[in-house]
This record gives C-alpha cells, sequence and structure tokens, in this order.
C-alpha cells in the first residue's frame, strides 16, 4: 500500500491516519476534511457554548501542525464528491469550486454522523439551530452573542440536549426541555431518568416530557413551539437535538452494504463490502460485544477505537474490532449519569433471560463526612447469572464514570454476577466501602434471584 | 454442621458468620469477641481521632442488634485461650476471669493481626501509643483531649502512619514523620512516594527518610526520639505505626501449619491444616492471583472475602478464594494513591520479565475546567505483553481509586497491556478523554517495548 485516503477528520479519521502512520512510516496519508477544523472535540461543543471553554480552538484535540508535523497531508475545506470504486479515485472538490480526483490504495471513509432533522415546521427560522458541527455552534454563538436571547428551549432530552440545557442555564438563559418519551435520556432506564429530571428541575429548568413537537413559529420577537396535547411555549432561542443518523451517501452511491439504520456494514477489522474501501465511526455500524451482532451505537470512544483497527488494517495488520459496549457517561448539572451494556427490554428482546435490580448506595463509608447516594441498576441473566449491563447515576463526586468502567471491564470478560463479588477493589472509607457498592448490588442480585428460583420451583 | 463458632468479631469474622445464616437458616453460630465492639471500622480510626468522626459509635459496620438478629450468638469480652482440636472444643475466658468450654462442629479462627512492637526503648512511656484497637484508639484520644498536645511524632510512613499525620494535622498538631526506608508509601514506587511526600509537606508535615529510630525518651516535659544519623526531635506524643503481624498463637497451639511472616496456612477454601478448623482475614497467608501462590497482605477488603468464603466453606459449600490483586488506596491530605498488582522487584522475584512505563495524564480533557494531572505506573511482562500491576497517584478529585478498579478488573483477568485500548470505557470531556489515560499509557507502554524489541533485535 502506497497512498492511503481518509474521508473525515474527526476522531475515526485522525485514529486511523495515526495508527497507520505508527505502524508504517512510508505510506502516504492523505485527510480529506470538509471544513477548517481537523480533529476537534465534537463533545465538547457544550462547554464552548456555556462559556466554560472560552475560545473554540481550546477543542482541538491536536493542533494542525501536529497532525501534518505526522506525515499526514491534509486537504481543509474539501468535499468528497464521489468515489471511483474501480478506478480507486476520490472526486473533491475545494471552497473555490475546484474539482480534483485524488488516487487511492486504499480508503477509509469516516464521514460520521450528522443531525436528525424532523419533520417539524419552522425548522429553519432564525434562531433555530442543530447541534452537531463545529459550524452550527458558530452561527448559535454569534446569535447568543448578538442577540442575547433571555428563553431557551430545547427539543431532545438525549445527551446533547441535556448538556444543553446545563450550558445554557450556565449561560443565564432561562431553559425549557421537552421530551417526547416519558422521561428524559432514553438510554437509562425510566427510574433514573426521573433522577435527572428532578436535577434538571432543582437547576431551573423546565421540563416537559411525552411531548411530540408540532410547530415551530415567529410570534412577535419570540419563537414559539407547539405540540401535542395542547403544549405552547416561547423561547428566544431553539435548540433541535433529537439525535443523529449515519453519514453513508457516499458508500452507498458506490454499492456498498449498509446495515442498521442506514449505517455502513463493516467487518471487525472495519473492511466494507466494497474492496479497499474501509470505514469507521459514526457512519459505521458498530459490533456490540455482547449481542455478538451489529448494532447503531455512534459514539466518540468507538470512534476512536474503530479508527485505530482501520488504521491498523489498512497496512497490512489483522487486528478485530473488540465490540462496543455501549459504555457512556453524560454529566448534567451536578449529576453523573453512565451505562454499559443491555437495559432489560434490549437484553429480552436479544434472547436473554434479564433481572434487574435497582439499589441505592453510599459512595463512601457513611461515617466518613460527604457521603452520597449512588443508584445502580443491574441487569444479568437469570439462567446463567451472566452480567448483561448497569445504569448508575449519582454526583460527580461519586465517581459514577469510573465505577461504571468497572462494571464494563467486567462485561467485556462475559463475568457472572456472582464472580463480581470476587474482584478485589481498592478501600478507604473516604472513597469506599470494603464490598464495593456494584459488589453488594450483585450480592443482592444473587439473592433476589434464588428467591425467585425457590419460588417458582415451589410453584411448579 | 450444628454449630459454628467464630473466633474474632471483625471483618472475616463477621463476613463468615453472616455468609453461613444467609445459606444455612439453621447452624447455630458463637461469636467470641475479645472486646466490646463487633464488626467495628478499623479503617476508620484515623477519621475518628482526627476529629471528623465524632463520636466512634458511628464506626460499627453494623449495630450489635443487627448482628444478634441475624441470629449470631455473641459472647463479647470474651478471649479465646486454647483450642482443644480432638475434642472440638475452645476455652474461653470472660472478664470475671470464669473459663468455660465452648464445643464446635467447625471453628473459624478469624483473630486478625496486631501492631508490630519494634525494638527500641521507650515504647511503654506515658504518650507514646500505637495505633490498631479499639482500646488503643481510646487511650490515644483521652490523651489528646486531657493534655492537648500540641506537637506529634509519627513513626512510620506506611498507610496509618500518613493517614495519622492527616488527622493529627486537622485536629491542629504540628506534625513530624519518621520513615526508615527511602520514600514514604512503601507500597508504591519511590518516584510517586516523592510526590506523597512533597504533599505532605505542602500541608505542613515534617517528613524525614532514612531514619532508624533507634530511641523514645522523656526530655523534660516533652518525649524526645532519637534515630541514625544523629536525628533528635521532640513531640508532645509519639504514635508508632511500623506495621502489623499475624495472630496466628492459637492455631499455632494446635499444630496448625503457618506460613510467610507467621500466617496461617490456609487453602483456598480457607481450610487450616487442622481438621473442623478454618481460618480468614489478617491471621492467614493470602492467595495472591497473579504470584498463584501465598503471600501476606493483610487489607480489610480480603478479610471481607475470605470470610464470605469460609462462611460457605463450614455449610458446604465450595467456592474458592479468587486470590488477592494487593488492591488498596489511601487518602492522605488531598491525594489518592491507590494500586493493584505486583510493582517491579516484585514481578521479577517472581521470574517475570517486567517493564515499567511512567506517565503523566490529565484526569479529563484540557479546555473543561479543573483539569488535573494523574501519575500512573504501569508494569507489564516484555515477553507476553501481559499487565502485571499498576500505580496512580492524584488529588481526590481525579477518580484515581475507581481507576485502579478498573485495572483491577483487568488485571483479574489476565489481560495483556495491548488488550487495554479494546475496553469499552465511558467518556464525558468532564471526565475523562476518549482514550482512558490508562489506555494512553498502555499505548506508550507497547510502544516502549516494540522499540526495545527493535533494539535488541540490532544489537543482536
Amino acid at each position: 500500500m502506497s497512498h492511503l485516503v481518509i474521508v473525515g477528520g474527526s476522531d475515526a479519521g485522525i485514529s486511523a491516519a495515526l495508527r497507520a502512520r505508527e505502524l508504517d512510516t512510508r505510506v502516504q496519508i492523505t485527510m480529506i476534511v470538509e471544513d477548517a477544523f481537523p480533529n476537534y472535540s465534537i463533545c465538547g461543543l457544550p462547554f464552548y457554548l456555556s462559556g466554560e471553554v472560552p475560545d473554540y480552538h481550546q477543542l482541538a484535540h491536536r493542533t494542525r501542525e501536529e497532525i501534518t508535523g505526522a506525515g499526514i497531508d491534509l486537504l481543509l475545506d474539501h468535499t468528497a464528491q464521489a468515489i471511483g470504486p474501480e478506478a480507486h479515485h476520490v472526486t473533491v472538490v475545494d471552497g473555490a469550486k475546484q474539482t480534483q480526483q485524488i488516487a487511492y490504495d486504499r480508503l477509509i471513509l469516516a464521514t460520521g454522523a450528522k443531525s436528525r432533522r424532523p419533520l417539524i415546521g419552522g425548522m429553519d427560522l432564525p434562531g433555530v439551530f442543530p447541534l452537531h458541527t463545529m459550524e452550527s455552534s458558530f452561527q448559535m454563538q454569534h446569535y447568543l452573542q448578538a442577540s442575547s436571547p433571555r428563553s431557551a428551549l430545547i427539543i431532545g432530552g438525549g445527551y446533547i440536549g441535556l448538556e444543553m440545557a446545563d450550558a445554557l442555564t450556565r449561560r443565564g438563559l432561562s431553559v425549557t426541555l421537552i421530551e417526547h418519551g416519558a422521561s428524559v435520556l432514553k438510554t437509562v432506564d425510566p427510574s433514573l431518568g426521573t433522577l435527572v429530571q428532578a436535577e434538571l428541575w432543582r437547576q431551573g429548568v423546565a421540563v416537559h416530557t411525552g411531548i411530540q413537537v408540532q410547530q415551530i413559529a415567529t410570534q412577535q420577537e419570540h419563537l414559539c413551539v407547539s405540540g401535542t396535547g395542547g403544549f405552547e411555549a416561547h423561547a428566544d432561542i431553539v435548540l433541535v437535538a433529537v439525535g443523529v443518523e449515519p453519514r453513508a451517501e457516499l458508500a452507498q452511491a458506490i454499492g456498498a452494504e449498509l446495515g442498521t439504520q442506514g449505517a455502513v456494514r463493516v467487518s471487525r477489522t472495519m473492511a466494507t463490502s466494497v474492496p479497499d474501501v474501509f470505514a469507521a465511526g459514526d457512519c459505521v455500524e458498530t459490533w456490540h460485544r455482547v449481542l455478538q451482532g451489529p448494532t447503531y451505537l455512534p459514539l466518540g470512544t468507538t470512534a476512536h477505537k474503530q479508527g485505530r483497527i482501520a488504521g491498523e488494517t489498512v497496512v497490512g495488520g489483522e487486528r478485530l474490532f473488540a465490540g462496543t459496549l455501549g459504555t457512556q457517561v453524560v454529566k448534567v448539572f451536578d449529576l453523573a449519569i453512565a451505562r454499559t451494556g443491555l437495559r432489560e427490554h434490549e437484553a429480552r428482546a436479544a434472547g436473554f433471560d434479564p433481572l434487574t435490580i435497582e439499589g441505592t448506595y453510599l459512595d463512601h463509608k457513611v461515617y466518613y463526612p460527604g457521603a452520597q447516594t449512588v443508584h445502580l441498576r443491574l441487569t444479568a441473566d437469570r439462567r446463567t447469572g451472566r452480567l448483561l449491563g448497569a445504569q448508575m447515576v449519582g454526583s460527580v463526586q461519586t465517581e459514577v464514570a469510573k465505577r461504571i468502567d468497572t462494571l464494563a471491564t467486567a462485561l467485556f470478560h462475559t463475568m457472572t454476577v456472582e464472580a463480581l463479588s470476587d474482584l478485589d477493589l481498592s478501600y478507604t472509607p473516604p472513597l469506599g466501602s470494603p464490598w464495593d457498592l456494584m459488589q453488594m448490588c450483585a450480592q443482592q442480585w444473587s439473592q433476589t434471584n434464588v428467591h425467585r428460583e425457590q419460588q417458582t420451583e415451589r410453584r411448579a
């Protein structure tokens, strides 16, 4: 392989380029980036808009010089328009509308995802914003500075919606959040979502669930958002954050097989169905380690891992992507909400016989000052005792993010709930308890399961 | 089995009793406790002496009523004096010097450890204290209240010594700490111990290393501590914390096999070499999961786990103790210091070919306010790439304790350093980075090892 071309300069693309370079100092690497911001932390945008990150340049994981210094040729403000899979070239157009063809030996598509655009009226009104790219953030930042809005309405109670509720409240706006589901943060169970809602209310965010937004309109100087059940609210700015979808058009145009939710189907070495074309990150299907099959789960961590695998594959490596567990955490005001693996309904749909235990524990020994509650839901298979997933909510001081990492590592190794008590975890009274709270919950799970078995036997 | 007798009412004893009760509702359980404080958190004593825990009763993991309510008969202020292994009875003496014999079907020894008493003069002077039991804490608390000492000298820079330096500083005393090794906290490598020393100095603790204390004497109204190299310091109170040793006398007297450092030798079901006599906790040898052999590593977490296994064994269970990794964490002022597995010299002694990488990382993305450094040392085997151990130091906000738990879980599963990058860990900019710092360090380890291999090949 002499020329590697990568379309996309975010997490997956950069990881692929750096890994290929690390393993092969001779390969030529060209990266086609449609804006001027390679390797920016998209996950950091809410903190830029909150004012916590004063300068957007800080969001760069690496400077442009660090990237080119690693021997990666950057074509900024260049859009890949088409691929010639037989001829092995990519047609690229630059900002001056000049078109050129770039030949590749191997091609990695890391085109990412885009914000889903809901089918409601008024999406293009001034003051209505999506949030996914650097460009859309700049537009919003400009509007926030120029128009000094006093109120914001956020459509969508997922990660971005919640982080932006936090960000805009911090910025002094009065925030209303609308979620069409029964509780916010659909990635965790409703009992935990409800805790997040309570925190939002406590911080002054008005939360309305079970509402399908139907229309955004201008009314005098405000935007008016109306929805099912006669819902109506006014705001100076509206943020639409109802999820993302894969950008798979380039791959689709060359006949690459697509999978779940229209994402590019890839092997565990990140190969598409088209020879010499690979793909990674938010544009592809992700192999799930518990499901042992593909799913669509766009996350930055996964994009990094898949990019690294793709970068290894194209220079001759044979490493397999180990799979996602869907491990994720979000900070919303003073709460951290984390999960890994499957929730009960996902586990049931996958053919498991799940039992979920929810417990409330203190993050450290009660006698040491400052102990706070952590809510943990542990899901495991009744028949085998195998751990299937966990969800956790606690204040950011309760180390919820890293506790979920331990469970993710346990899940990676297909541990049983019983075996969690065998793990030799750290303890000091200010930071934990002799049995970590996850072990206490595991022991409670085992007892409940035994009890259920006994009851079932008696009935039988 | 109809009568289970347990000698000792701390972590191992209580865990054994509760587990036996959980699995067998009919077994009679008698617990012989030499003081009036069953199931107290000995690990919490420094926080009682610091004043952070105002009432020592708060240190009880469970109330006496909770223990007896679980059907465990408590014989408080009773000392087990001898065991009749043939007759299956324990000779017990109570506070009124009354002796009785208690018959057992199975016996669990959970007699714990005691403070090591160094061979220096002046150990019995007023104002000189060890710290291990509730009783010794009460004596020290009384002295602190009655004599209002203004300065303290601590002999020993291990966990207890460091926690007490923190505690007594918090209480307003001027503290000097003497360690005979080259750096404090010998459980981590000197480069990390040095960071702990810097924190002690920053907090006003005078630290002197490389000094062997030779004598404690009274000089006017003070205590004078002298040591090698002409060292001399005065203080109003002296705390001696130079480690612990197993209390194995009862077991030894019946011919039970002893092992490392005089601890009772046990199987992985916690059986001693004497029929129907089991042992667990700080009085026994601990099976080490990486060494695949016995060691002496008295820790509360291990005592709980071994007790649980012993409780299961005596009622007919066959579960094996999964082994210790020596996972531990201590909070010293604003620092948390954690480790798991082997250090380089331990790994080499065990026949591995270890390489250790030390890196400094930020606990979360640099652009989000409040990022702080974490120092990580990762040790793995050069030939196999197998992870062998890790040590970490960071402020208590950097989630060091729970990060080490993830590495402990990886170690539990015999992961390679390479595979650490496959772990699907959580990420949000305020709490981490897309590759967790342990994955960054792992990647650095792999590169260094490859580099070394290449150099070796070139030389060969």
